[in-house]
């Protein structure tokens, strides 16, 4: 029915946001709850009580009910394999949690990244298009890419792994162990010890060089950001050359997949234009197709719910009659 | 029915290859005509003429025809876009030239790596799978994503310049303009331009001297490719650093889309493991999730007649009764 309601919910290492939503994306409610590493059945229960205290009237009115979660999702059967956010879960069956917490609902499971991706498709910055790529800038860097409407897992779910694209193949060390990673270059780790080596360089600001002396390891992106956005011109090269690493990668992504937009988004995204701009120039200059060196590269709009957003889309579409 | 024949053909620059198959993909016939550049119309006239002079017995069992072309060739309209190789075709209408040229038939057109990738899928090095990427190393290098079994063709038919992914900003100039591309280190051009510097190295042998100097101009990735088998280690060297290059390629493009298969043909891919065992390592060291490090890179198997054999299983499909 048009006015039926969808839960969406996505698990992180802390919390788990949840979002509720009619057939037109309008959010209704919105939440958290605190996450149990430990504990993936007890957490999902307490989502679903959750989302009965904060439904005005019926909570029967929800028909369907999506989770997000960080690692590698099966879609189909609902389990969560490797996930380095949350080891306590790997192997937990959420399809089956989320069917224990809450009754005979439609449910479905997606990757977070993709969940984010399907959300800003359906009701944000990739409304319209068929075909989408994503990328997630945050501690790390996901990615998720959509073809004719459909996410793409790959096999073995392993899918959108993005943010290991190899830039350069002795670049700076990743988390992960290889060189030159997309991660190693715009994850806010390799942000942050770039953000550092820029203070010893004889032409750093005087502002940058107090700033990493008074943050020490308290350190920021958003810090950074705030003296960019000030005009620092140390702050300005860091995500410059973040931003060219970033529309590198970008530009790889187009002429392999000619989506036609890309979405940016995650914290670290949050610098803007100071990011995207030298991603756009990049993307100019890097793309073979005279068609495509336009294509859009554009923040994600839905924030810090689009992947609960999103798995509710995908949760509503599950339960559609074909 | 079930024994109807179909007809599929390869436009390159010098000559059209055509081959017949039945409907298991069993090659009856196989053919060139030569190429005008200059009259697509003409040449389409032509090889409507050898296919009748092959097919043994009534032509009008030819129930379909497939053309696949180089350059962005547009599958709905069956328009071709820019074509570096083919000046002369662009702007085309290539599905009209085949209904004017074959009478009432069922029509396909598709780019030439597209239609080589689509072959190897339905009868080559790509059977039983669904979601592949071909890549095709010539004197440029060209590539091809299948999604569930459907070719990715991308926004303004752009997608598959997998031979322009950015492997290092400041690598070797690429006929492209850019720096560091996968064809400036794996298509022939940028392969001969190594294999000449490769000879003022103090370390060349003694033998691969020889060869840059007697060949000149006239040196062929096969002539390099003789020395190697014959074991020579700066031959082996200069197929193993690009075999690394291409690594990292489809490394990236195993973590972004997990295909179940990476698909190599091409003239260079004929320099076979010297070219696959170090990209395969380079796969095995730089995928992100245990299960895709040991993701099949294989060789092509359906050769120099690939293109035009997918073609004829793109127009089969666009035919059948859905």
């Amino acid at each position: 029915m048009a006015d039926d309601w969808v839960a969406g919910a996505d698990v992180g290492g802390t919390n788990v946001k949840f979002a509720v939503s009619d057939a037109a994306g309008r959010v209704l409610a919105r939440g958290d709850v605190p996450t149990d590493p430990a504990a993936p059945l007890d957490t999902i229960q307490r989502l679903a009580a959750a989302l009965r205290a904060v439904l005005p009237g019926d909570h029967k009115r929800l028909t369907a009910v999506g989770l997000a979660c960080a690692g590698i999702v099966a879609p189909a059967t609902g389990r969560l394999g490797r996930s380095p956010n949350l080891p306590g879960w790997q192997g937990s069956d959420l399809g089956g949690a989320l069917r224990a917490a809450f009754g005979n609902i439609v449910t479905a499971v997606a990757n977070d990244v993709n969940a984010a991706l399907y959300g800003e498709y359906r009701h944000g910055a990739g409304r319209g298009c068929r075909d989408l790529v994503m990328i997630a800038l945050g501690t790390g860097v996901g990615g998720g890419v959509l073809i004719d409407g459909k996410l793409v897992t790959g096999f073995a779910d392993g899918a959108g792994e993005i943010g290991h694209m190899t830039l350069e193949l002795e670049g700076p060390l990743c988390p992960c162990g290889n060189r030159g990673c997309l991660e190693s270059y715009c994850g806010s780790v390799g942000l942050l010890a770039r953000a550092r080596q820029l203070a010893a360089a004889p032409e750093a600001s005087a502002a940058w060089c107090e700033l990493i002396r008074s943050q020490g390891e308290a350190l920021t992106t958003s810090a950074c950001h705030e003296l960019a956005a000030a005009g620092d011109p140390t702050a300005r090269a860091l995500f410059a050359a973040a931003g060219r690493r970033l529309g590198q990668a970008v530009a790889s992504l187009i002429n392999v997949l000619a989506p036609e937009r890309v979405i940016i988004g995650g914290g670290v995204a949050q610098a803007g234009e100071f990011f995207l701009v030298p991603c756009r120039d990049m993307v100019a200059s890097h793309v073979m197709n005279d068609e495509a060196r336009d294509t859009p590269v554009v923040p994600a709009e839905l924030g810090p719910y689009a992947a609960a957003t999103g798995a509710a889309a995908l949760a509503r579409e599950a339960g559609a009659v074909p």
